[in-house]
């Protein structure tokens, strides 16, 4: 068979012929392993209705902020690529048009993980074996407009085709999980399940934080008004998530701040941001408290709970205020670690039993920070190479600053954290062949056996996130 | 031909054969290519009077700092090394002595990019096959000092022999541009232009503020006591400085931190800065507040913007106050942008018509800022590795940690940022060989294809600065 | 002869065949150089009574830090593994139990440094062949322990077969040095020297602090109540401690903040922390004005000085609680070092006849501070990769990051730092190969000449430690 391509069967596998043949000999131990997907923002609607993905543009670019915020570095409006304006403003509609502008800048993405990401989903769903240029920018829509219609690609023959074994949604704490429950009702079998995002109601600076705290109170029958109330609102709705297979709750705070205030602190500062507006240090108090409580609540109820610090949110005002959250312009910050999570961890950081992930979009801190403190508490795991660095440097970076401080089996396996539901095939992909890249490297310099080193690919391809995230 | 040992033809190539031919092949196709050096300090009068450079210390060791710094650390004084003493003290005058000197010391460059860089002129311009040491020192001293006798090795006619088809200097805004001129009468056609650098004006902790500012309003004719004919004297200086060719302006500051005030806030602390001495948080806002007006008026006449900052100048204080400026105690600090560009990114961020170059000496801003600021706001460009990082291992690590977030195309060739004249073929030949190591290691690792990878080495080497610092 | 597979010959070489035949060339001309140990915590006991080592877990796994954080870290109580308690609660006593434990785990170890070291002296002390597991610890317990009993695995005895030249030992200011006297007096010629560590009368934060003074006084004769008097005590117990061959100081702090008082300020200052309790910020400015003074008796008496920063001590306070300090749970944190220094190198930076000998938990700072200040200030060197970055990873990285701006001769070799006797071959041969394989690779991409790379070898083995410790 010709090989195609844009997904050579030795991509990501080190150059030199001998490290890379140790490679070839991991992967192929590993690469038929199915996927789990512990963490991520695929839309439970896809396996709730089953209906067909409407067109290229709409399934690859228009969702894609990886894919918007480069176009829009080099001068791309937003509206030209059909991201909706919150004021309703024309934006273009015509999905050919996005797609043929997407092709003229796909040059852009040249040595970033995006193009190994599309050039996979190309390559293994529509059978595509050339690069993507403004000249096939039409034949190539077709091709892929008219494999949507076809009923195998469809969100739950893709997932079965993806081999998926588990994923998880994450739903707000706020969500009535009815995709979830629609899912059920289907019969269909695949395991879709949710994870407790509760920052809508941990945040005093979310977007509605009052009235969310008011429907809290309703869904959970609670008296959100009161510290307990709160409190007790949280135990419910945890219970209810798990009640549709959540193993998990996420946390995405703009710092990994936790604080352990007495009860009497806790209620009077509950008070506090009940009012409103909270002061930015009361609101940033309270997310630190709410982490201990969420780990206080873990202790109980067995939820794996994950910390994903140090994104500023929306740092370009005008595109925030044009086309809301999540549009490219969330930016990585200086992250500390060592005295923000002192308090959680003087409190339950020695329990064995508890498992907190901890994330970072700093690296600065992989080898001072989290693989010291992953290293030693037996509540800590380090989650994967996250964002920004998901990617196959990024990922190395991760592996080559924690292992020697952490070891393997301080990480959790690999997170695809996407809504992009073609790309979760091709991001396990690359991960697996970094992980037997750097493993390679290991055996090929005689600091770990290739015998010991199958294991570990196993391990850390599918082992160790069953594990930690609790999937058995 | 006998290969000369100190400039191996493979030299930087990646070790692994299959690579290293790849990286061949990309090379071959931009050795050729001119250079451009959009960002330097190369003294203007050597091209407007081309006379000869007086002898080998002089031209080599001298005034480079990278060179005294590395043999003070060692202990020989600076004075032994021909550096003037400020209070005209006693120094070595002898260029032999202090070649012999040197010589003596080379070994400490071991590993070290001055050492590629002075091995490729001694190869490439004076024949030279062998190691400097003190056994050959004279001899090569000779070598050096006859040939700087000869028409070959004058300033112009070096410039030719380098193929540069453009090099920009550095002005301050105080510089009358005097030996531009003469550059202009003299009717050579070499491509010498100015870069408006305004910090003795911009910065009220500059030596001179205050005096420089009534010379600022002699040069323009405006009164540069009020805030309003203090930015018209910018906007009829930088329109002077275009008109010796300049396209970009240059800032050094110690932070990154911009400003956004009210023209009434700005005026008040103009005139509070104006009296002596500033308060430190005054003179750092009003530098801040200088970097968005610059900004402003680069948006009106289309200066190319670039911010140097975090280098704590003159922390030697002993050495400071013995020899002044720019004697190797410049050490760089950490650096923030998230917040600190946030005032200006709010303002011009989102134009496409703007160019703001960012660089850093603290590397862990590469991936978790630069890389995701320059990927997402239109008027960002990333500087290439700069000062400390312009070697093999900083360029690598440079693209290694932005390639993948931000792209190539959202970087701009490369800066030789330097006074040693004959070191700039060299670090351009550096550099087009790291890039072409590290696109060889994109297509032996199949990331790339190989015919992309010839269009990337051009833009790299070429396009890039072209379009970045609009040198067409 | 066949390969033990635990010490590939080969093993930290570049994979690459051309690169590691380079590599191969540069060990076999360093590989038989003696041992300089010039920073370390070996107990000076076991060279002054020469006693067996008890048994495998004794010597192996209670002592060692980086063994027993593992293990902790994935739930094995620390009580399992012999680690006494404050409370004199039980633990196990049983060796060969602990041994097992540690079997059961050793797979944790996968990738890490400690796997490396222990693997080095289990084949090369007590022959052993095989990866440890459940299955075969017993057998290799009663090798080792059997072992252990013979004269050849005394302390002098391997001392010896270790191939050392020197080793320092570091102990208290308070310490009466009664080991050290007792090697003297055995007639032993190893040669074992101490470490003037004075943090427990240099920090007011320190156990015992006020009564640690008392103590001081009464073994100087100096009245340790005063400024003077105390001063007076640290120069004569420097004298003391270099008439046990110390040719160093070593300072633990958590900051690397140094501080230039007036004498009365000082006097001032010493008198407030003497009043118990000092407060947070006098206890920090205590700390950083006695890194000046140490400093400055350092100019008189030539005593090399060590600073060590960055590690916040005793991070999980349950532990340190039940267990005490050096139980795995020091956790780096962000260390500036450009405006901590300062006032320090103000004062004496630019003694060529002064080293100080700079340290980081915080890799960061290599590139951006360390290498720029010790490429300048004639007093400063970098030491090596210390503590959780002395590993393969952790040492390329320290090269990269250094090399390039202070050169290789700014640097002063390896460090063991270690109190685990039987790894100290192990340590110092992974760095000899690291940098031997750092070295092969600056050779294979023409950035060095072999016959360079041969004296810089020996230099980085051997001689700049030597150097720098004034060990001749």
């Amino acid at each position: 068979m010709m090989t195609n391509p844009l997904v050579h069967p030795d991509r990501l596998f080190p150059a030199e012929a001998h490290t890379r043949a140790i490679a070839r000999r991991l992967y192929e131990r590993i690469a038929h392993l199915p996927i789990l997907s512990p963490h991520g923002h695929t839309d439970p609607r896809w396996f709730a209705y089953n209906e067909a993905f409407p067109d290229p543009a709409t399934l690859f670019v228009v969702p894609d902020h990886y894919i918007f915020r480069m176009l829009y570095s080099q001068g791309v409006p937003l509206e030209k690529l059909g991201i909706p304006r919150i004021d309703g403003g024309s934006v273009e509609t015509n999905p050919r048009a996005i797609w043929k502008l997407f092709a003229e800048h796909w040059h852009l993405f040249r040595g970033t993980p995006t193009r190994l990401w599309l050039d996979h989903a190309f390559a293994t769903l529509f059978d595509i074996h050339e690069t993507l240029v403004p000249e096939n920018a039409d034949r190539l829509y077709d091709r892929i407009a008219e494999r949507l219609e076809q009923p195998s690609y469809r969100p739950r023959a893709l997932f079965e085709r993806f081999n998926i074994e588990a994923i998880a949604t994450t739903e707000s704490a706020l969500d009535p999980l009815e995709h979830h429950e629609a899912i059920r009702q289907s019969g269909w079998t695949g395991r879709v399940i949710t994870t407790y995002r509760p920052d809508s109601v941990t945040d005093p600076e979310f977007e509605g934080f009052h009235s969310n705290l008011v429907r809290f109170g309703e869904l959970t029958g609670c008296d959100t008004s009161t510290w307990s109330g709160y409190l007790n609102a949280h135990r419910k709705r945890r219970q209810f998530f798990k009640s549709y297979g959540a193993t998990a709750s996420d946390h995405g705070h703009a710092t990994a701040c936790t604080a352990n205030l007495t009860h009497a602190e806790a209620e009077a500062l509950f008070q506090r941001v009940c009012q409103s507006p909270a002061s930015a240090a009361d609101a940033e108090l309270f997310r630190a408290q709410m982490l201990t409580e969420m780990a206080k609540m873990s202790l109980v109820d067995g939820l794996v709970m994950q910390i994903h610090p140090g994104s500023m949110r929306n740092h370009n005002e005008r595109l925030f205020k044009q086309f809301g959250r999540d549009k490219g312009a969330d930016i990585p910050t200086q992250t500390d670690y060592v005295s923000a999570l002192k308090p959680l961890l003087d409190l339950v950081g020695n329990e064995p039993d508890l498992t907190i992930i901890l994330f970072t979009l700093d690296e600065t801190a992989y080898a001072r920070e989290l693989a010291p403190l992953a290293g030693h508490y037996p509540a800590l795991r380090l989650g994967p190479a996250w964002w920004f660095h998901d990617s196959y440097e990024g990922m190395m970076r991760f592996r080559e600053m924690t292992t020697e401080t952490a070891g393997f089996y301080n990480t959790v396996g690999f997170n695809d954290d996407t809504r992009a539901f073609c790309s979760i095939p091709a991001r396990h992909d690359v991960a697996r062949r970094v992980d037997c890249a750097f493993l390679a490297g290991l055996v090929a310099t005689h600091r770990l056996n290739e015998e010991e080193a199958y294991g570990l690919a196993e391990d850390l391809t599918y082992n160790l996130a069953k594990k930690a995230y609790h999937l058995s």
